[in-house]
Formats: structure tokens, C-alpha cells, sequence
């Protein structure tokens, strides 16, 4: 067994509105930083996990996404492995 | 004027207790996921903004996350731009 650290991304889909982005985006105008353009909220999480090998954490991942992590409905996830 | 894309993970210190990611953990569990042994929860941020130049960006996004992103007392925060 290995032990693995992965991160996790969770944002929603492209096509989902991002109320809560929006508001942050104009926090940060009134601000002063007229310079950002677009701007969305998400979740985030850090694991860290014992499997054979790479492959089968990348799958362990993957179901755990599927089924706890994230709303595939109107969420999308990237995951990175170390 | 070039415009980047900025990815900002928050997460809680070390030393702060996470009571959130320890629930999502035993859910982990309670599902099968044995080999789960550490989960932490936080926020990401995907911003786009136009700066003069990488340097510009990194230093305004640092700002940014320590005005008003990052509650810097009980988070810390990584960015990748790109």
C-alpha cells in the first residue's frame, strides 16, 4: 500500500449561474481591482489515501466524487494526484 | 495588458480543527472508503484578470486574497497562475 495526497477541485458547470461568484467578483471591484474579469466559487478538498498504486486511487477518487464529493448535475471536478 | 488565469485553494491552517472535512471523512468511511485517512475541506477561487505582467498579477491577487478571500488568522491559501 502507498499513500497518496490528492486535491480535489469542485466548480460549478460553465452553464450554472454563480451567484456567490458574482458577488465576490463586484466585492473585489468596489475594492479597487477593476481588473478581474470573471470570477467562480467552489469547494475544495485535500485527501490523503493508501491504495496499491495509482490507478487505483485515481478510481477510488473518481467513485468518491461520483457518489459524495460532488453533484454531477451542476458541478465538475479536477483531480490532482501526488 | 494580459489577461491571466488564477486558481486560489483556501484551506484551514493545520492547527485549526475541521470539523466539516472530519464529517465528509467518516461519510468516506461509511461508504467503503477505508483507505481514506485524511480529508480536508476548503474553498477555490478561478479568477481571470488582466495585469501588466506576472508580477502585477501575483502581487494583486495576493492582495486580494489577504483583503478579502482569505481569513488569514484561521486559512492559508495557495495560487497557481497560468
Amino acid at each position: 500500500m502507498k499513500t497518496f495526497n490528492a486535491k480535489v477541485n469542485v466548480t460549478l458547470k460553465k452553464s450554472v449561474l454563480d451567484p456567490q461568484g458574482q458577488t465576490v467578483l463586484e466585492a473585489l471591484h468596489s475594492l479597487g481591482y477593476k481588473g478581474t474579469e470573471n470570477l467562480r466559487v467552489g469547494k475544495y478538498f485535500e485527501v490523503t489515501l493508501n491504495a496499491q498504486d495509482e490507478n487505483s486511487a485515481k478510481t477510488q477518487l473518481k467513485e468518491m466524487c461520483e457518489k459524495l464529493l460532488v453533484n454531477t448535475v451542476i458541478e465538475q471536478y479536477e483531480v490532482h494526484l501526488s
